[in-house]
């Protein structure tokens, strides 16, 4: 099952594909994919109603697409999760995962323009799988119970002002936090149609050249041990959105390489989640 | 102008204080103390309502107190801002702010119970001037245009698991973010009623012993130009939170002192803007 939001921003309407591509509206059962829908969301019954010809058709050409969650109430990230990464970053193979927080409010649609910050040199990206939490996790105990909680998946492209984060003191906020640097989507992809979640081939392009091109199978913490890992010290909640690392090949990584300029053109892919295409601009 | 919120978690009514400390019930006019309300916010017309008998009388007596303000689109924070802090804590003086975020579903109201987390051995305070932010901040260029963007100041506790947040590796938020770990309150008292925000003292006792007792004067950056600052990296919205530092006085900076423990009773004090009182309890 797939589901997204079409539409303006701050007035998307929730909307699910069918098995042939067709986007059904979905505003006559949930004003939006926010936590509550999520949180009972069955992908089964909603397939069904769906076949029934419950819903009306939604028409995408010409459309905006939002990202498939409305703002989350947190967005938390997993640092240095590919060791690949982890080597270019010259930093040292974490012995457990690396957390960060970005600022929900980063979050734009999949093909919205990014923003390079005023005063930036080093803006940069990151393909990453990202999950949205269904039901409240605290103090989880298992995979089993982690996976409980995943109401799905979905790309983000984790934006990145790497002198902001490691040039300008203490922690990395101030290069992860800027407006629009969290494309979130195309689709909320539910989990019974990723299969595998740790073996999904991510790649990014930079005006056409392939720069990141790796594997969830590649994580060194996988996708429900790092939701479990987090709810030993923080309250995940419906809605709330969790990035789960880059593999190599970011801008910092390619000594010579050109960081992001206005004008350049992005595009995200991860395997069966979908395409994200991004223009970059000026804040 | 003391705003409040009052009554049962997630179900908190908005209020303000008369001159006399009477409570009236501002819910007649909005359905809660947010970035709306707050962007509109003219506290010399809402003191003439008042005054005008235009609110019922809200009786306090037995009625919990909720956070000044609804959960917050974020929680920006400045860490080691003040000299005496990041001497007990070992670190440098940081020649530009030090910014972290905490997750917004930590912040519960003044007098709420504090939990120590499971696993925790170094749970710790840290009483903190915090101010909302009234109107959207993005690339401020003054101190003025950052003093037109706050609706007013509260106080903060930035609990914190110092192993968590500093032996667990990576950045700090495991440390900060842990559920019930942002008391605010009782008030958001509007700048026209402070005065100066770097001329209040600040004081903090655990079970009745006085244990940080400074002054916002000392602080290393002060509010307006860390709102300011800020801006160059995020957006501020209405609504967000920035709380600005501690001064010395944790536990951390004490050897031989005991962390938190579950009994232990906090009490906080900022001039102007009221007292919080938690008990510490078990996650």
């Amino acid at each position: 099952m797939k589901l997204l939001r079409v539409g303006p921003p701050g007035a998307e309407r929730p909307a699910v594909l069918g098995p042939d591509g067709t986007a059904y509206d979905l505003s006559g059962r949930t004003r939006d994919l926010d936590g509550a829908f999520l949180g009972e969301l069955d992908p089964a019954e909603l397939a069904a109603a769906v076949a029934g010809g419950e819903f009306p058709v939604l028409e995408l050409a010409g459309q905006r697409l939002g990202a498939p969650v409305p703002r989350p109430g947190k967005v938390v990230c997993v640092g240095l999760n590919y060791r690949d990464h982890a080597a270019e970053a010259g930093a040292a193979i974490p012995a457990e995962p690396v957390l960060f927080l970005k600022a929900s409010n980063t979050v734009v649609g999949p093909d919205d323009e990014v923003l390079v910050p005023r005063g930036s040199s080093k803006t940069d990206y990151e393909v990453e799988l990202a999950l949205v939490i269904g039901r409240t996790a605290r103090y989880l105990e298992s995979d089993a119970a982690a996976a409980a909680c995943i109401a799905g998946y979905t790309i983000s492209n984790d934006v990145t002002e790497r002198a902001f984060q490691l040039e300008r003191g203490g922690q990395w906020d101030k290069g992860k936090c800027c407006e629009t640097f969290n494309p979130l989507g195309p689709w909320l992809v539910t989990p019974d149609e990723v299969g595998d979640p740790q073996a999904l081939g991510l790649r990014l392009w930079v005006n056409g050249e392939l720069r990141q091109d790796g594997s969830t199978a590649e994580m060194i913490f996988p996708v429900l041990e790092t939701v479990r890992y987090i709810s030993q010290f923080m309250v995940l909640e419906p809605g709330d959105v969790v990035t789960t690392g880059t593999p190599a090949g970011v801008t910092m990584g390619r000594p010579g390489t050109a960081f992001l300029q206005p004008g350049d053109v992005l595009e995200l892919e991860i395997e069966g989640l979908g395409r994200q295409r991004q223009v970059l601009g000026k804040a």
